[in-house]
């Protein structure tokens, strides 16, 4: 097997398709000689957004695709009916052995959709979770999951875990990664059904380094690595997390610009506020993996910018170095 | 009946009791004519920390009582086996008529087992919930359920969001309370099991406001003004809030405290940044009611101020003034 991670990178998806995106390509390929970025969707559209750059072309290459899935499309249908665009053309590369991993911007429904019935699972996986890194106080922690199982049972978290914590150690290099389970409270007893459920299930689960609850309060702060719930839970984390700090940082800005002695304040902290607020950029990781199928797929920011699109195809070349799939179908086994 | 509102005040609830719980009904009385307070607990500490002020003692008497629910106690038992605590005398007050309403800072899950099992439920009430006020950036919204109800089902959800619609509107004065379900995103087909069932319901729902879901990133903005959700989602919502706002302010302050040049730039904003941020702080407020009892019972933060107390306390008055559980009677009727 060859080192090159190849990666069908949908062109056409997101609020900034096809310039970001392509950009994007000829970043990560100007960092990363392990890459090969398979560009798919409207061909014209890609070979000018190309030409504006000087790249290799033994490293990204172009597929056409003619049409293309909108973010409000019902995805089930998008993805059943729509062969021809950039999101499933590009998926079917990975299903056929010619690409490794795929990566998009477009839509999270047809990309959960896709990933499952095109992608396909790996063996044994019940529910592939999206699992995004969030930023915390220390470093980053794995959400899992934040994608479409929302009523979600017992069996599918204690895979999370497990999943999430060979995530964390082998991409970002977190030993023992500590997992904990979203609860309202730290005694066992807490919690809805699916908790008290779960709950004992990761406590035997010997391949994990389960620390037991975490209350919401504390995940900001970084208190565990993996944190396992419902997707509707981690719906709600991720983007509370985001409206509280956008709505904070609002408030912040307004005072410092309320009046001139305020603004000259404002010019002498600046630097070192940004410097700051940068740890809590969750850009820097790449995208959200959904993580327990056939080859990586991972969901990026729908207004991602070329900087986040090259992180996201760089984290692939680990993915495969890392042999994250292999050692999930390892982890799995074990249990049967 | 008489205009003035009794209050069974638990003195010896919270991580500041009794002697801030004991300066909040002194403060309270100070400023509201219409409340009398009744202290319950250890009489001896309790008129220790009242000789420091000058008390009318027209409007504050003091119930002893022998024993304490500590924070950690399982609250089944406690209430059931501490008859003599201030929190389950305090309760009995509002049971046999002889207070209107009764307020705590002690532990949640007494209150909430002590609401039920000793207060009592109006006719019709499936599940009362806890209902704090969340700061916004446009003001505050009604978070119902955050109490105890993790499991919940969609008829809870219903009476949630009138009981919230009638305590916004009388309480806090908002003309026609824009009700919203939290959601994963807004179209009508989205959501859990719960969230699915609950939408229809609400929609048809002719005495309340309904406005659709509302996805958690929009909640800090202020575009509801009653939220419905399950108790295990609010309580994510509600610490994650808390949890994200500090870790946030702690890193501003580092950016603030890094250099001798920011450090002057702090001092410029200073005062600006301290008057903004003052609006998310929910302590204005005065507590979470615990809506749909027979009486009023609220529950206040564990490290509240006197400030605190003697809002909630004076929040009561609100409640016996504007009728709120005859409104709630008269709205559950409606349906029946």
């Amino acid at each position: 097997m060859s080192d090159i991670c190849r990666v069908a990178l949908d062109a056409m998806g997101g609020d900034n398709a096809p310039g970001e995106v392509v950009k994007g390509a000829v970043e990560a390929t100007k960092k990363e000689n392990d890459i090969h970025v398979v560009l798919v969707g409207k061909e014209a559209a890609i070979q000018a957004e190309l030409d504006k750059y000087d790249y290799s072309k033994e490293q990204i290459e172009v597929v056409d695709a003619a049409d293309v899935i909108e973010t409000g499309e019902p995805p089930v249908m998008a993805v059943r009916r729509k062969k021809e665009s950039s999101l499933v053309k590009a998926m079917y590369l990975v299903k056929e052995g010619k690409a490794d991993a795929f990566v998009s911007a477009g839509s999270s429904g047809a990309i959960l959709v896709g990933g499952q019935t095109i992608v396909g699972r790996i063996k044994g996986v019940e529910r592939p979770p999206m699992a995004p890194l969030i930023p915390t106080a220390t470093g980053v922690s794995l959400l899992v999951d934040s994608g479409g199982n929302v009523d979600a049972r017992p069996s599918f978290l204690v895979q999370w875990a497990k999943m999430g914590s060979i995530y964390m150690e082998n991409i970002l290099g977190i030993k023992n990664p500590r997992v904990a389970i979203v609860n309202i409270g730290l005694e066992e007893e807490k919690g809805n059904a699916l908790v008290k459920e779960t709950y004992p299930l990761l406590k035997e689960c010997k391949d994990i380094n389960f620390i037991g609850s975490i209350e919401a309060r504390n995940i900001p702060k970084g208190d565990a690595d993996v944190i396992v719930c419902d997707a509707f839970v981690g719906n709600v984390i991720l983007k509370l997390y985001e409206g509280t700090a956008s709505t904070l940082i609002k408030k912040i800005k307004g005072a410092m610009m309320s009046s001139f002695k305020t603004k000259i304040g404002a010019l002498l902290i600046k630097k070192s506020l940004k410097e700051e607020l940068k740890t809590l950029d969750a850009t820097e990781y790449g995208g959200a993996p959904l993580i327990g199928l056939n080859g990586l797929v991972v969901k990026v920011h729908g207004n991602a910018t070329s900087k986040e699109i090259g992180n996201a195809l760089i984290q692939c070349v680990k993915f495969k170095k890392q042999k994250i799939n292999e050692k999930i179908t390892a982890s799995l086994n074990v249990e049967e």
